[in-house]
């Protein structure tokens, strides 16, 4: 089961809209890097139940994002911030400015 | 029934969440500022059933973001842009640079 990094962002959107027990395993196989077993031994409970947790908890996550897009949103904000970050330190004053009102037509 | 501004934004971020009718009666009020009763006879409803629909979608909006807070996100992020356009504009480009950081470590 290949890491889908892309949920740890989706996680810190939406975690809450999981059950407590969905967002536990899900923090500790994408924020505490633990694996599969390690969980499953940790919750006294299958590898596999583990594993269709947090298959069940990935859908529901997507699902989410594609109705409301926050982490588009936040990962857009974060490249014009970036940006704006870039131009100030080679002193390009219009470019940062240009940045800002792109990112505030935006939100 | 006093219009709640503040609404506008979290039907922004969470509408999908509500359904087709749900969403529809409150964009006609938040968003088109149709009165209760316009709505009403536009959807073959009754007034009460508008302000009760509408209730429930606002309580739903409200829980959704008392969870996922994207809303205080959006508007954090909106004042720190705001901050930056002001900075560009007065050429403070150390301001600038600091409010980025200050965005980029909130997202």
């Amino acid at each position: 089961m290949a890491k889908d990094l892309a949920v740890v962002l989706l996680l810190d959107c939406y975690g809450e809209l999981l059950t407590d027990r969905q967002r536990d395993l899900a923090e500790l196989y994408y924020n505490e890097d633990l694996s599969l077993s390690e969980i499953a031994v940790m919750h006294g409970i299958t590898r596999q139940a583990v594993r269709d947790s947090l298959r069940h908890s990935e859908q529901m996550l997507h699902e989410t994002e594609q109705k409301l897009g926050m982490a588009a949103r936040i990962t857009a904000m974060r490249r014009c911030l970036e940006g704006i970050l870039t131009a100030a330190d080679t002193g390009d004053l219009p470019r940062a400015a240009a940045l800002a009102k792109e990112g505030l037509a935006r939100l």
